[in-house]
């Protein structure tokens, strides 16, 4: 299998709800796939199994069934959210991460982007997170020793050219995508020279790649130290378009830039690899409203249009997006996190109906 | 010399502009404090090199006299701020990271209070941001080599038993004295189990300590993960009233918060140990508005009122605070960052007219 669209006949999409809301907003996601018909080839669906639900049941959190599955019979994939214990349980880790690592999605890409009132109007807020998504601290490489003042912890925070430079890659073209064509590094090299340092100036290194033959020239680069790009996201946010962060501070920001557009539940991502592309709304497993049937499914649905468009059905990703604007914008049926009333299969109902 | 305010003839202050900016609000917080008149011991001042500026004259950013003389001769102390070179410079690094290291001042402290529109009104932000200030990345041990795909950079992340632990003590006290004694601990401990993990227990085991003898029995205790605390700081500031997090999370989490209250021109720190206190304005050199004579000097000022509370001068603290909030109230002298058209000087003589 491969992302390129030429020769399927069918679109087979593992679905991983995980745990939470996920249960709850995935399967509404299905259904707004489904209802696109001709524009993507006949969609087949895969449920898999992850989570700290799997978790408690099989002493597993990503069973390796899943992540062969994913590999060798889906084309993308769906993921919802994951719980996590309220204290460290041995031998529970993250399913998201590590599906991240194990099918080598480097990209975790966030649009965020407001709704304006009117049709064709500039948003408010437009702009991308592009996270860096293997290394950093979510290596996962943490130690603990004893020494004379109690417990010592350390964590190793790893930076390679080889993730800056491929993620710098993705950066630069979204960004030459994108009409201002404008690029801003975050980080934190005022303190993190070494780290931080490497993966500034590899991203910065991008468009002189002699195998890119000038494609970036025209895109301009600014750099934000992390701590005053989150104040300024607050303060200035238009004067982000695409922004370029490690994994760390690429899930604060990113968290960050969603405030500005209301909700959480609006937010979606991918995680993106050579090979592979997996939608995922940014929003966690919101325990407190679990099973009460009013997540919102709009940031879900928007990771289902995501994917589509990194696989290339341009028309189905853009069906999906117009349906979700065209609910926000009337304002009539929307999930209580967006001060409305209405309950999840309501607002997937809403936006089948437009599409 | 100690942080009693016992047998004070005189209160000896330590001036550290630093670079940019810094040297156009340290001298107006100079001269606001040395307008409090006798309810503080007789203010001396002693200037103080360190920076940038001072790197590139001299080759240390950091001289050993400036240590040494905080150290043994000064009461206290106001940092002004730095720049940092675009480009990392071998030998160079932050004065004001190995400042905090070298005089042990563990917990930088960031209240966080929008002023309301008549006195004695509730303010919509009223949050203060508990920094620990001597490990996480801060303890800057990075190293690179060159793998089989370039370069690859680590740094250490360190989190101790013994700083989360006098940290999570000096929130707790903070948390204690105010009227809603609320904390919330920050972390990121569904990725980083062991490292935020340890920050998160031992916090949170504070209040249990023997020596402590119930003492925080009333605060109660939250929990946030540093992505969703930015997202709610921006959504709902008022759930946070003390917030404590390790260094890195400290750092983004006060700048949010800052964001809130229009600008951080107007937020406060200081650098706290067990002998010794430093003010420090949160906002940086801004080198874009460096000379013009515009900087805002009502986070130095501020800076400077909370180095005297901590060191027991209520009654001048007190003072320089409610001249501050008078000024922001009055709203007609109030420099650019706040969009007004005054100057520095003029703002000063505005707060030192109501001292
Ligand atoms: C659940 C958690 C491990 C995850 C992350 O930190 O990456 C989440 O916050 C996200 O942004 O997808
Ligand atoms: C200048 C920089 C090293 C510093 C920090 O990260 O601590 C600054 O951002 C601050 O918040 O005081």
């Amino acid at each position: 299998r491969s992302l390129s669209t030429a020769a399927r006949s069918s679109l087979k999409i593992g679905l991983i709800p995980a745990d939470g809301i996920g249960k709850e907003v995935i399967p509404a996601a299905r259904q707004a796939i489904e209802a696109l018909g001709s524009d993507i080839p006949k969609p087949e669906f895969v449920d898999l199994p992850a989570g700290w639900e799997t978790f408690t049941k099989t002493g597993v959190a990503l069973p390796q069934e899943t992540v062969d599955i994913l590999r060798s019979d889906c084309d993308c994939a769906l993921f919802g959210s994951v719980s996590s214990p309220s204290r460290k349980v041995v031998g529970y880790s993250s399913p998201i991460v590590a599906l991240r690592k194990e099918l080598d999605l480097y990209a975790n890409i966030r649009p965020v982007t407001s709704v304006s009132l009117q049709v064709g109007e500039k948003p408010a807020v437009d702009l991308i997170v592009v996270r860096e998504n293997t290394e950093c601290l979510y290596v996962k490489q943490e130690t603990s020793t004893v020494g004379e003042h109690g417990k010592e912890a350390r964590a190793t925070r790893l930076i390679t050219e080889r993730a800056s430079r491929r993620i710098g890659r993705m950066a630069f073209e979204l960004a030459q995508a994108r009409p201002r064509k404008h690029l801003t590094i975050i980080h934190k090299s005022n303190v993190l020279s070494i780290t931080d340092g490497l993966f500034r100036e590899t991203v910065r290194g991008v468009p002189s790649l002699p195998e890119l033959d000038g494609k970036f020239n025209e895109v301009t680069i600014a750099e934000q130290l992390v701590d005053s790009a989150v104040y300024r996201l607050f303060r200035e946010p238009e004067v982000f378009d695409v922004m370029v962060a490690p994994n760390l501070y690429g899930d604060i920001i990113s968290d960050a830039a969603a405030a500005l557009v209301g909700s959480l539940g609006l937010i979606p991502s991918v995680n993106a690899g050579d090979n592979f592309v997996m939608g995922e709304p940014v929003h966690g497993s919101a325990p407190d409203i679990e099973g009460k049937g009013i997540a919102n499914p709009l940031a879900s649905i928007r990771s289902a249009a995501l994917m589509l468009r990194h696989l290339g059905y341009t028309n189905g990703a853009n069906r999906l997006d117009e349906a979700v604007d065209a609910v926000i914008r009337e304002g009539t049926t929307l999930t209580p996190d967006l001060k409305g009333t209405s309950s999840t299969q309501e607002v997937l109902e809403a936006v089948l109906k437009r599409l």
